[in-house]
This record gives C-alpha cells, sequence and structure tokens, in this order.
C-alpha cells in the first residue's frame, strides 16, 4: 500500500492577489473608536478632539528583530502593536489608532497575515481597548517588514517629554524590567539547533517551561494605561524602555541635564539584566518628590544633579542595543 | 610608476551607529509647520486644527518598487514623499506632517540615507510647501525599504471620498496620464545591460533624452495643491492614481455604483498607455456637471449609470498593476 505524502495545498499572497488579501485580512483587524473613516479610500480620518495628535512609527523586519522558527505569526502583530502602543503611552497618551504597512515574500502563506492580524486585534484588545487599524499597505519584499504607525490623543494635556526631570525627583518604572531580554538570551542559549539555527521545538518547549520569560519576549504587555496615569499624577519626564533601562535612563538624563541614580535594590534578582535587558517596553518616569506613585509604578531610584546614570550612586557607562550594531545577519 | 587603485573610504549605517546616524539626517529633513514637537521624543505631536487628520501610509522595497542602478537615493526619497502626499491631496485635504521609516543594509553608505532625506525635502518644498518629516525610525535590513506615513488637514471640509461619483457628473483628471508607466517600460526596453540586469549608465543617458518620462518615473510632481482645490469646487468623488487611469477609475466607479466613461480622444497620444500605466499620482476626480473645473483639471469623461470603466461609450476591462503579481523577483 502506497501511502501519499500530499504537501498541503493553501493560498499564498502571489496566488491570491492584493483585493483578496485585503478581503481576508481586513475582517480580523481591531475597529478604532477614534475613526471617523476607516481603512478603504485613499487615506482614514481619525478624531483628534482636542486638536492635536500624538504620531511614532517603529518597525519590525525579519532577522534583526524576529525568528520565524520562534515567532508565531500572531506573536509579530501583537508586539508591533505593543512596541508603538507603549511610545504613544510614554507621552501620556491615551492610543487612538494605528496604521500598518506590511511587506511580505509572494510566496509566503495568507495564513501569515491572518495571523499577524489576529496579533493586532488580541493585542488592542488587551492593552488599550477601542485602538484600532484604520489603514495600512501591502507590499511584497524577499524580506518580510512590519512598519506601524501609532497615534495617541493627549486629551488636553501637554505631552511628557524626556527632558523633564528635575533634580530631587523620584524615578520610577510601569512594567517588567529585563524580563523581554533575558527571554532572548535564553532562545539563544536553548532553541538552537545542532547547527545552530532557531529551532520551533526547543522554542515551543521553552514557552511551556518558562511561559513568563517566554511572554515577555513574544507578547510583551506595556502597562500601556499607566501613560495617562503617570500624567495626571504630574510625571515629569517619561519614556518607553525599549533599548534597557541604562540606555534609556541614560536618554532621559541627558535630554533632562540631570543624573538618574538608580537603586540596585529595587531592580530584582539580577540588576545588570534589569539594566541591560531591552524590549520590555515598560514606562519609565520621573515624579516630583512626594508624589504618591500611581497604581502600577515603583520608585527605583531618584533624579541628582550631573549627567548619566549611577547605580547606588556610582557613575554606570554599561549600554543597551544598537540596531544598526548589534545583528550578526542571522534570519532563521 | 604604480597608481594605487584606493576604495575610497566612507562611512556606514552599521560604522557609525544609529545615534551619528540620525544626527547627520536630521539637519536635512524638511521642518513641518504643524509640528508642535517634532523629531527625538517617543513621539511627535501634530496640530490638527479641524479636530481631525487624515492619515495614509505607503511602502518602497528595493526589487520590486525600484532598482538601486536606476534611481538615486535622492529620487527614493522624492518618490516616497510624493506618492504618500498625493493620498492625502486625494481625500481633499491640505498634507501637513510625514513620518518615515526605513531599514537599510548595515553596509549601506550613509550618503545613502541623506541622498534620502534630501529627496523628502526637495519633495515637500516643490510638492507641499510647509509640509515635513516629524519622526521616523532606522532599522536594519537586507531589503532597503521605505515605509512613509502622511498626514493631512482638512481644513473642516468633508474629506472627498471614491464613493460619492453620481450619474451624469464630469469626469477629470489633473495630472499627467500614463507618463510613468511610459518612464518604466522605456528603462526596462533601454537600460538593462547585456546580461539583463538594470544599468546605471544606459539609465542616465535615458535621463538626457527623455527628461521628462523618466521624471515622471523618478520625481513624479502630483498635483497636490489640487486636491483641496477639486474639494472647493465640489468634487464627489476623488482619488490617487497609483495604479494606473484604468484600475483606479473602476475602484471608483464600484465604490460609487456607476460606470466611468472615459473619452479616448481625451487621453492623450496613447490611451492604451494612459489607461494601464501605473504611479503617475495624478488626482482622478468628480465633478457635478456644470461646474467650472478647477485650473489643473481637464474633463476626460462623464459618469453614467451602469458599473466598471467604458471607452468611447464600450465597457473596457483591461487592468492595471497587482503588486503580489507582478514582480518578477529582480533586484539589480
Amino acid at each position: 500500500m502506497t501511502i501519499s505524502q500530499e504537501v498541503p495545498a493553501y493560498d499564498t499572497l502571489g496566488t491570491l492577489g492584493e483585493a483578496a488579501v485585503l478581503g481576508r485580512i481586513f475582517p480580523r483587524l481591531p475597529h478604532a473608536a477614534a475613526a471617523l473613516l476607516g481603512p478603504g479610500d485613499d487615506a482614514a480620518v481619525i478624531a483628534a478632539p482636542d486638536g492635536r495628535f500624538v504620531v511614532t512609527t517603529d518597525m519590525m523586519i525579519h532577522g534583526p528583530d524576529f525568528r520565524m522558527a520562534w515567532s508565531s505569526p500572531q506573536d509579530l502583530g501583537w508586539k508591533a502593536a505593543a512596541s508603538n502602543l507603549a511610545d504613544v503611552a510614554a507621552m501620556g497618551a491615551v492610543p487612538s489608532a494605528l496604521v500598518v504597512a506590511i511587506a511580505a515574500p509572494s510566496t509566503s502563506p495568507i495564513t501569515l497575515l491572518e495571523g499577524i492580524a489576529d496579533g493586532f486585534r488580541l493585542a488592542c484588545a488587551a492593552l488599550s481597548p477601542g485602538c484600532g487599524v484604520v489603514g495600512g499597505d501591502l507590499s511584497v519584499s524577499p524580506t518580510l517588514t512590519l512598519a506601524v504607525t501609532a497615534f495617541g490623543d493627549l486629551q488636553g494635556r501637554a505631552p511628557v517629554l524626556r527632558s523633564g526631570a528635575r533634580v530631587g525627583d523620584i524615578v520610577a518604572v510601569s512594567g517588567v524590567l529585563g524580563m523581554a531580554g533575558a527571554g532572548i538570551r535564553m532562545l539563544f542559549d536553548r532553541a538552537l539547533d545542532a547547527a545552530g539555527h532557531p529551532d520551533a521545538a526547543l522554542a515551543a518547549a521553552l514557552r511551556v517551561r518558562e511561559p513568563e520569560l517566554m511572554a515577555a519576549q513574544f507578547t510583551p504587555s506595556p502597562p500601556i494605561a499607566d501613560g495617562r496615569a503617570a500624567a495626571l499624577a504630574g510625571a515629569t519626564a517619561m519614556l518607553d524602555l525599549s533599548d534597557g533601562l541604562a540606555l534609556d535612563a541614560r536618554r532621559l538624563a541627558t535630554a533632562s541635564g540631570v543624573c538618574v541614580d538608580l537603586e540596585s535594590g529595587t531592580l530584582g534578582p539580577d540588576s545588570r539584566a534589569a539594566l541591560s535587558g531591552g524590549e520590555d517596553h515598560s514606562l519609565l518616569a520621573t515624579f516630583p518628590a512626594g508624589t504618591v506613585l500611581p497604581a502600577g509604578f515603583r520608585a527605583i531610584g531618584r533624579v541628582r544633579e550631573g549627567g548619566g546614570i549611577a547605580v547606588d550612586g556610582v557613575i554606570y557607562t554599561g549600554g543597551g542595543w544598537d540596531p544598526f550594531s548589534g545583528w550578526d545577519n542571522a534570519v532563521g
């Protein structure tokens, strides 16, 4: 008896064509309450009730930013949404809408884009209900690329800049520190095959054994609503921790002309991991001395005179991640 | 005597690192009058005076969208700006700002990004003075990719949708028809080397011999201000001709539930090229019968009962360009 080994037939972006692909994706995308006109015309129209809007843009690229053997399509959509929502939150704004440009190989199965759309929908529902996707673009590319632009509503408040920290302020954080970085290090330690390539089965096993670290890396949950809460509580400066606490706190310190002095005892069991690990997308903020910190924030240091960052009063020069020098050209 | 053949030393994105690259690019970018807070923080803040904003996003990918042997870096920035500005104009809005995400190989010379930034500056100055770049993202990728998101101000007017055309309306266009498509066909006919690869010297010669067609392809000049003019003149429907008159007019017809009947005698010497050629980024609009067309627009047909498009009263089924089925995987 012969058992035929059939390759499962599936639709690809190339066989379906643009109109059919869009028809499959649109129903999966989250609706934005602020959309006065949604996808389908040359452009969308979004409400900006206070006469301004916050905007940020960020790309995710196959290779430097993710491995297909490790991340599911849904993970990719979730993370692209979460990282952009965090940038909006870090201004003290409430996310209102996203536009999403995706470039993918024409041989990609439609399930890749369906999964990415699902990730956007689930992330918006979990992290910023009411925010949705109002438009986008589909292109063909040899390199799977997600380019997301996110919008937010300041609700009449001044934006919280990274330059407003003052000597004596409390330094506080909302969200995890170093967990996304610990997750990616663990994947490189334990989810490569014998030839050094990313291995899907090993990553799946790690998801079972280390669910928190893997979730921090694949589907981060930055505290989006805490951006608005920080602004309402009088935060003097704020930013999103995308490149690690050390590097991002130094950016805040430099922009503000102060020294950010961190207490190692507040940084968890591995303060070095907390300082260097990128991609947490937690919110780092400074508040005037005496502020009752909003729920979600915990104090991790003080603003001092000087420059750069310190740990327990000693200047710290360790760094983080540079997208142009940190990638080893591997893909997988 | 030995003449040493020195390879010119230049800085690359990888050797410079992100901060230095941004420092080289920022001064070249155009300022946006609507920017309340420009680049440098987690997000920018843009004015939206009438409490709404128009948004559109579009990618350009090395390979399917351009060849490095033919396009200069400045061309790439110009075209990315122009195509997005045209989408904003097609809503009847005035462009206010752009955000630009660029992913490039780490081995790219800094001059690549400097040239792209110059293209954005020159295009904004020429096509939509006052519009500028308010933020962006830089990533490393094996595939050079530009993802642009553009914003516009409706100045209190309703957006002009593609769905508003009514039987009896005048069909009119502002801008060239088929020239960008004729330009790219000429490049594929006359600017490939013996092995079939894009050739820089042959393209440079074509720029001298066919300056209008080459400019239409490399540095298109869509009539951005005519979008607002059309809205003020009472346009019932409008869109940007990115995929060719036939395909885009059919989109307008389908959205409006009408037939767009074009007069071949108004489409220039080669009506087939005018119908099929993409990337003109001209504005196609419909106006109520009897409207005095705004300067820049010329009548090219009438809206009839029915569906789809017709030429001289005969239903036309020819098409345009589909990004997922039209690329042959060549790069160059």
